[in-house]
C-alpha cells in the first residue's frame, strides 16, 4: 500500500471564511480524503507543526509527499526542504500542486524561478490531454474542465519537462503548461497546476483522480543499484 | 564579438608542478589562448580574486561563463554563485567543464548532486558524437580519442539532458554521457567532460573546438520578451 | 546565402477565388516574397510542374524546402517523397506549413497519423511562446495573435517534439502545440501550424519572420562524418 | 494477464546448426519460455506461417508484439507491417530486438534509416544503466555483462529516444544506445538492442528480466479518449 504524506501550509484556510467554508478540513484534509477513496493509506502534515510535520520518521515512511504551500513559501525551514529535497533524489516521490510552483523545494529541484503569470478572476479552465498514453492521464477523457479558477499563464519558467500531459486554455486568453513530469536522481516529480483556494478544486473528482495517478506513477521503486564514487577498473590493463 | 570570460580555481597550478608544466598559464590560461584563435573576446577570472575575479561589472559584460574547478568548490562564495545564477537564467551562456560537475554553480542549476563514478588511471577515452547534426559538433568527426584522462562512469547523477551529443567510451569498462545540454530560464547550459589538470587535454584542438562551438552555441540572444506576475485578461469578459 | 524551394500544391489558389485574391501570387509567392526580404536565395516549386517542380537537380541544390498541401496530399507522388525523405536525412531543412501535417512526407518521417482536431470558423488564434531562448523564437515577443483562422486542436498525433516552442490558444476553447521541431538523419524539421488558404496569414510579418528564423535553424550544417555498417576493433585483442 | 506474441523470422534456426543449437526451440521459443516464468500469456508467430501468423484475430488479442527479424526484412509483407503499425498506433505495446533495428516496422515507426556500425568478433558487451527510476530497470543492478555478442555502434540513426536506458560499452572501443523507448499514437516502443543469432544471449536471466519489465511498460492502457476531426467550438461565440 503506497504511502502518501499531503503537506498543506494550512494558512488561507484559519485566516480567510471563504477557504474555510470550502475546505472546513483543510486543502490537506480534502486530498486525504480524495485519495483514501483509491486505496492509498494517507496523512498529512502542516506548516506549523513540529518540523511542519515532516519528521525524519515521518519522511522515511513516506513514498509519495503531496505539497500544497502559497502564502508561507518563505516560512518553511531549509533544514527540512534539504531533508525533502535529499529524500527525493533518493526516490520518494513528490507531487507539487498549484502555488507550490514557489515552493522552496520545487525551485531547488529545478533550478529556476518558477516565475509565471497569474490572475485571480474567475477564469474557466479547460486542462486538454496531449498525452494520452501516459498512466496519470488513464481515466481522464480529452480534457478537463474547471468552471471558474485562478489563471496561470506562459511564460512558466521550469526546464523543459520529460513529459508534457496537459495544456490548459483560459478564457481570458492564455495557455500554461499545467501537467509535468521529471526524474530528479531517483525521484519522479509531477507538477499539476490546479487548486487555488478560494475554488473547491480539491473536491473535482477528475483533478482527483489525476492527482491519484500521479501517486501511483511517482511512488518510488524498491532499491538503489547505483555507486558512486572511485571505481577500480573492470578490464584488464588499466591501473 | 562574444565575450567570454573563462573561470578557474587556479589551485592545482599552483600546487603541483605536474599541472603548472603542462599547463604554465593555468587551465584557465591555455583555454583562453584556444579560444581567442576562434575569434572570441576572452578574458580570464579566478578563484582567488576579489569577489573571484565575477564582479557585477565582468558579469554583466560576459555573454558565455566558462567554469573549471575541482579541489575548492566550497571556497566559492554563495553570494557569487548567486549572482551567477541569475545571470545565467536572464541568459548568459555557462560552460561547465569536468570536474565542474560538482560545482555550487551546475549543482544549482541541476537541482540533482551531480555525483558520478570516477578513477584516475590512465584509460583511454573515446567520446563518441551521437548527434551529429549538432553545432556544437560541427566539425568533430566520429569521435575524438584522448590518450589518457581520468575516467568519469555512470551513474552520473543529472537530470535527463535536453539533448545528448556525445557518450564516451574508456578503456577500463565505463562509458559516460560526456556531452550534454539544458536550457534554464533563458539561458543555455553545455557540460563536457573531459579535463582532468593532470593531462594536457586543453591542448587537444578538438577538445577546443568543441568548447568553441559550445561558446557559439550558448551565446544569449538579444533580449527578454517575457512578461512575469499579475496580467490582466486579453480576452473581453473575465474580470 | 541559404537556398530556400517553397513548395505548394497551388490548387486552391487556381480554384477558389477567395485565395486568388488574397494569393494573387500563391501561398508560394507570398511566402517567397516574404523570405527574400531576409535575404535568402528563394524559388518555388508546385506540384503540376514535372516532378511536381522537385527534380534531383533542385532538391540537391536546396538547403532547406518549405512545405504547403491540402487538397492533393494523395496526387504527390511516391518516389517523389522518397527522394525528398532521402534529402532531409542527409541534411536537408524541411519546414511543414499548416495542413501539410496530414503530407505524405511529414507522415513518413513522423511515423504516426498526424491527425488532429480541426474546425473552419473564424477562431481568434493566439501563438504563446513556451521557449523563450530558442533562435526560432527570435524577436517575436510574448506571442503573436492573428485575427481569425482556422482552428487545429489537441489530439496532435505527433511524437513527443524534440523542442516545443510555442502553444496556440483558440477563442473556441482548444489549445494545439503550434510550433514543434525534430532531428531526423541529419536533418532538421519545423512544423509550424497558421496558414489556412482563406486567411492572409502569410501575409503577417511576424508568421515570416518565424518562417525566416526557421529557415536559419533548419539550415543544414556541412558535412557527413557518419560511418554506418561493418567497422573493424579499434582496441586489441577482438576479432 | 498480459497476452504477448513474440515473433521471430525463424530462418536462422533452420539453416545454421550453431543457432539450432543454441535456440532448439527458435529464439521465438527461448524468449516465449522465459516470459511466461513471470506470468505474461505468451504465443509464438514466425514469418513461414500464413500471414507470418499475424493474423487479424492474433494482432486483435495481443497486448504487447515482441519481434525478431535479420535475414529476412524484405520477406515481410507490407500489408501485415501496415496492420502491425495501425494496432501499434492505436495501443499495443512493441518491442524489438537486435537486428530488428532494420524491420520495416521499426523504421516505419522512427521515419529514419536505423542504420548503424556492427562487428561479429566476440566483443564483449557490458550494458549501463542511465536511468535507474524507469520500471524497465527494475532489478538489474548497475549493468549487464555479456561475454560475447555482436558489437553494435554509434551512429545509431534513430530520433532522440524519449528515454534512454542503457548504453552499451563494447571491447572492440565503441559505444551504442542500447535500450531506448518512444510513445508514438498510443503505443509504447522498447528497442533492446543484446541478442544476436549465434550467442545464447535470450538464455541469460537479466537480458530476459528487461524483455519482462519491458512487457509491462509497453502493455496498452485501456481505451482510446482522443477525438480527432471537425468539431464544433466549445466557446459561444464561434461560428
Amino acid at each position: 500500500m503506497i504511502r502518501v504524506t499531503i503537506w498543506n501550509e494550512n494558512r488561507h484556510e484559519k485566516r480567510n471564511p471563504k477557504v474555510t467554508a470550502i475546505y472546513p478540513e483543510g486543502i490537506h484534509g480534502a486530498i486525504k480524503q480524495g485519495l483514501e477513496a483509491y486505496g492509498f493509506d494517507a496523512r498529512t502534515a502542516t506548516l506549523d507543526e513540529p518540523e511542519h510535520g515532516l519528521t525524519d520518521e515521518v519522511l522515511s515512511s513516506t513514498d509519495v509527499l503531496v505539497w500544497w504551500g502559497h502564502l508561507a513559501h518563505g516560512d518553511v525551514s531549509d533544514e527540512i526542504v534539504n531533508k525533502v529535497h535529499e529524500r527525493v533524489l533518493a526516490g520518494m516521490g513528490l507531487i507539487v500542486l498549484h502555488s507550490g510552483h514557489f515552493s522552496k523545494i520545487f525551485k531547488k529541484l529545478m533550478g529556476t524561478t518558477c516565475d509565471l503569470k497569474w490572475r485571480e478572476a474567475n477564469d474557466k479552465e479547460r486542462l486538454w490531454v496531449v498525452n494520452h498514453s501516459h498512466p496519470i492521464m488513464e481515466g481522464i477523457g480529452e480534457y478537463v474542465e474547471i468552471d471558474a479558477e485562478e489563471m496561470y499563464g506562459e511564460p512558466f519558467d521550469i526546464p523543459a519537462p520529460d513529459e508534457l500531459l496537459m495544456v490548459s486554455w483560459f478564457s481570458g486568453g492564455e495557455i500554461f503548461r499545467s501537467a509535468v513530469t521529471y526524474r530528479r536522481g531517483l525521484g519522479k516529480i509531477f507538477y499539476f497546476r490546479p487548486g487555488h483556494e478560494t475554488y473547491p478544486t480539491y473536491h473535482n473528482a477528475q483533478v482527483i483522480r489525476i492527482i491519484a495517478n500521479g501517486v501511483k506513477w511517482t511512488a518510488p521503486a524498491l532499491h538503489d543499484a547505483r555507486k558512486f564514487g572511485n571505481a577500480k577498473a573492470l578490464e584488464a590493463g588499466v591501473e
